[in-house]
């Protein structure tokens, strides 16, 4: 992920205003030389005063208009009299821009640049596709295989860059990860302090986002979602005052991190992690957060909340998807798929125990435990998170701080990735799923019929059909079948084509013996596809 | 149920307003010879104008007044020149009403009755409480065991008796049922037909009425609830027209509805079955539904919305409850628990497939399945709905037209409310549901253990804990158990008491051995109840 950044320095600063707009505009980068990708960034610095509290006293605003198009996104002050402006263009064509502020100086600056084809990574954002699903903005599906690593920010250079070496290597596309520090004393704050050394709320440390942003951009290269979580109840020590904020100060924070990284197309807004247990905020403050943050963020990035104690009501329209804890739910047949009718839009189960050797039961889940709640969500038409705590003789885990991959089951996830990546774009739905919990896929089209832990010798052919006003499913229609061994990864076609039989207790059978041998063991799906 | 009814005869009706008020007030009954018992019912009758379309055209409420406390009811037209007010009192004492009016002779009725103690078996409306519960309003708990019967009402006299007399042998206390026909030629129309010999959706039936308001009373007096089905997907014939009144039809066919039963206390409001597939209304006709009900309805008696194809979103502040059609949420564990974080409302699954031989496989429960939806359910915390189909040699099914109850569920139903009724006043709360699927109950005071299909022949003792905030489950504390056989409804006490030992792995097991033997049959659960 490349992005263009231009200058415009503001000299004369404390001159008539009229005088520093003038000097401003001819300080403006010449269109013609500055190109951004579609769904790049384009990054404007301006300089401007030093005098006061700038994060609290400066409004800045700029408004982006192509043709009939017109965006207005939020400035931010970056320290050191520098005032920026992103801007991600969702057009190809010319972009010209006109800032605004409270500012004299800094209001009325103007400059252009051209929105060039995006180069061949570049998807842009992911939105919402058929109401439980995920694809980028270009339409590519976007096959959602989480994991969380909530501080992997905010450790040393090593270990970071070793967390971006594991991401790449893993079938990982978003990381849900903190905004602000948790239970360790960090390395760096997102906050300065005063004269009297206490930290101050309304005065942002420039160098930490610099440094959160540097992160994001790289796992933007690296194809990753980042969901960035904004607040969580772990603050302790040098942190614990951050509980406290007061609701000015809980907005100028939100307004600020929406101003900075919402130009950023991997960027998913996730309002807390375990929000029920966060401090001294009520259900009308998450309203009111979830209305900021998406006035705030002119692309409309994806919004969640994540639960503990209690749920928020992700069928609220500013909720775009559910983001949901709870291991039980993935742990059996029939239970994933529950949530879809009360709350239609995409279900993540992202958090649901953790593989791992840790000390409290959600942290032990074995390799084939996560990977079999993977399927069992995936088979329910939703998505399950992944994550990683203290795995022998590893002393901190990925879930906390990043680092090393070392569990079971991110080789198996690859594994249903390209199962998935090779499936109906439109994703994986429940099949029946009021009588034949094992089913998911695309009527009459594509099928996986998953086992779990059961271990049945064979399996005899029989889709489901579908409900009666569907019909995609019919009798005469020809399937390829592959056994699928989801812990060894291995796929074994069926040599033979099954064709559907007259429907027979809400089942098409296969003409003739549709008895297909299983292996006998666990963790096998079978994958059933048209032959046309 | 008793109620009183008392009449005003309002004569000389066509000459001057002011002369037919004071002659109506001339014929109010004295307050002192009428009493009401407390959520009883307080008819009041005014004989008015049969000119043009009373139905239609004329307002009547009643503003009933009580201390400082008043409540406004709406009146309705009954035939025949009758105008008629309902009145359910919630409070003992001295009532006073006041009549309003556009037909000038019926305004400005006044009148006054005495509200005493309700009787032994009238313990008033059924209420939410504890969130997920349900109980009358003198406190009483209401332990729903519920069953459909949709068409009862509009059958033969000596059927709609068996009725009544197989409720009485039953353990059911609320039958969901229809206010209209549905699919079978009805022997009473809910309207009257035009001279044209089509029914005029702006004129109703009163005898409909009154016969269905005579079942309503006797369901009261045997104590069983009237889950009253205002809309449904299944007119056809004579009726099929009713899919097509306009907006207005609609709201006066609520209105009239409304007004004629919410003074009966055992009426609950079922907003549609299975709407979903009701034709030509959109979720913004329900919303307005919701809100005509609940503010024509001065009591507040509880309502949902049943669904089918699709789902309303019952955390809208009008629904008291959620009604789910979904068998599979409680045909195994860990799934029913699931609607509780999402809908924080008494969730009561009231169509879970059918007890019977029926051709769908919808209506082919066997009685076990049946009674184990009914277990799964409550030890998730939710309630579960009975129905029969077509069970040999009947022709007809008790969930289409009542009449006798043929399965086998019924019977162990009871042996589930016996259980339930000398159970925590507060009703069944999941225990640990994340990770003890198969527990139920009430944290360090009682649990149920179901055991579903499984045949264990040994089970050792260990309550999990609760949720570290709570610790009402702690080390040191007695408890006595019993062996249930839920099917074979025999309850056989194990002779030791089990004392909880230290907290090992989220259980606390019992001191010693705490092995109990198991019959090694389905359908058996453990109740633990704290021995103090």
């Amino acid at each position: 992920m490349k992005f263009r950044t231009t200058s415009i320095a503001i000299r004369g600063f404390l001159i008539l205003p009229i005088l520093a707009i003038a000097t401003a505009r001819a300080a403006a980068a010449p269109a013609d030389t500055a190109s951004v990708e579609q769904w790049g960034v384009f990054d404007q610095s301006f300089s401007g005063p030093t005098v006061g509290n700038p994060f609290a006293e400066v409004e800045l605003s700029a408004r982006f208009t192509s043709r009939d198009h017109a965006v207005t996104v939020h400035g931010f002050y970056d320290g050191n009299g520098t005032y920026r402006v992103r801007f991600m263009p969702g057009r190809q064509g010319e972009w010209t821009f006109t800032t605004q502020s409270n500012c004299a100086p800094l209001s009325g600056l103007t400059g252009s640049f051209h929105c060039v084809a995006p180069t061949d990574e570049n998807h842009g954002p992911v939105t919402v596709q058929h109401t439980y699903h995920f694809a980028y903005a270009d339409g590519k599906p976007f096959v959602l295989i989480g994991t969380t690593s909530y501080s992997w920010t905010m450790q040393p250079d090593d270990i970071e860059e070793q967390t971006l070496a594991s991401l790449k290597k893993s079938p990982f596309d978003k990381v849900r990860m903190c905004v602000l520090p948790g239970g360790k004393p960090p390395l760096f704050y997102p906050y300065v302090k005063d004269a009297a050394g206490k930290f101050d709320p309304s005065r942002f440390n420039p160098d930490y986002f610099h440094h959160l942003e540097k992160r994001i951009e790289q796992m933007g290269e690296q194809g990753v979602e980042a969901e960035l979580i904004l607040f969580h109840p772990y603050h302790k020590g040098d942190m614990a005052w951050f509980d406290d904020l007061d609701v000015a100060a809980d907005d100028r924070y939100l307004q600020y991190v929406v101003a900075r990284l919402s130009a950023y197309r991997n960027v998913w807004w996730s309002l807390a992690n375990e929000y029920g247990q966060v401090k001294n905020k009520t259900d009308a403050d998450w309203d009111h957060f979830f209305q900021l943050v998406a006035s705030a963020d002119p692309y409309g990035h994806l919004r969640s909340i994540h639960n503990a104690a209690k749920f928020y009501d992700s069928n609220k329209p500013l909720v775009t998807h559910a983001s949901i804890q709870n291991g039980s739910a993935v742990a059996d047949f029939g239970r994933a798929v529950l949530y879809r009718e009360l709350c239609p839009k995409p279900l993540v189960y992202d958090e649901v125990c953790y593989e791992g050797n840790y000390g409290a039961r959600w942290g032990r889940l074995t390799g084939q435990e996560m990977v079999e709640r993977f399927w069992l969500g995936t088979i329910a038409g939703a998505y399950v998170g992944h994550g990683e705590m203290a795995l022998a003789p590893k002393k901190s885990s990925w879930t906390d701080a990043g680092g090393e991959l070392t569990g079971q089951s991110p080789a198996r996830l690859a594994f249903l990735r390209k199962i998935l990546e090779a499936g109906p774009a439109d994703g994986i739905e429940p099949i029946d799923e009021y009588y034949q919990t094992h089913f998911g896929g695309k009527a009459g089209e594509y099928y996986l019929v998953y086992f779990g832990t059961e271990t049945p010798t064979s399996w005899r052919f029989a889709l489901p059909r579908d409900p009666p006003q569907k019909l995609a499913l019919t009798e005469g229609m020809k399937f390829h079948v592959d056994v699928l061994d989801t812990w060894n990864m291995t796929i074994t076609p069926v040599d033979r084509v099954f064709t559907t039989d007259k429907l027979a207790e809400s089942v098409f059978p296969a003409v003739g013996d549709g008895t297909i041998k299983l292996p006998g063991v666990a963790d096998i799906a079978l994958r059933i596809e048209r032959v046309k």
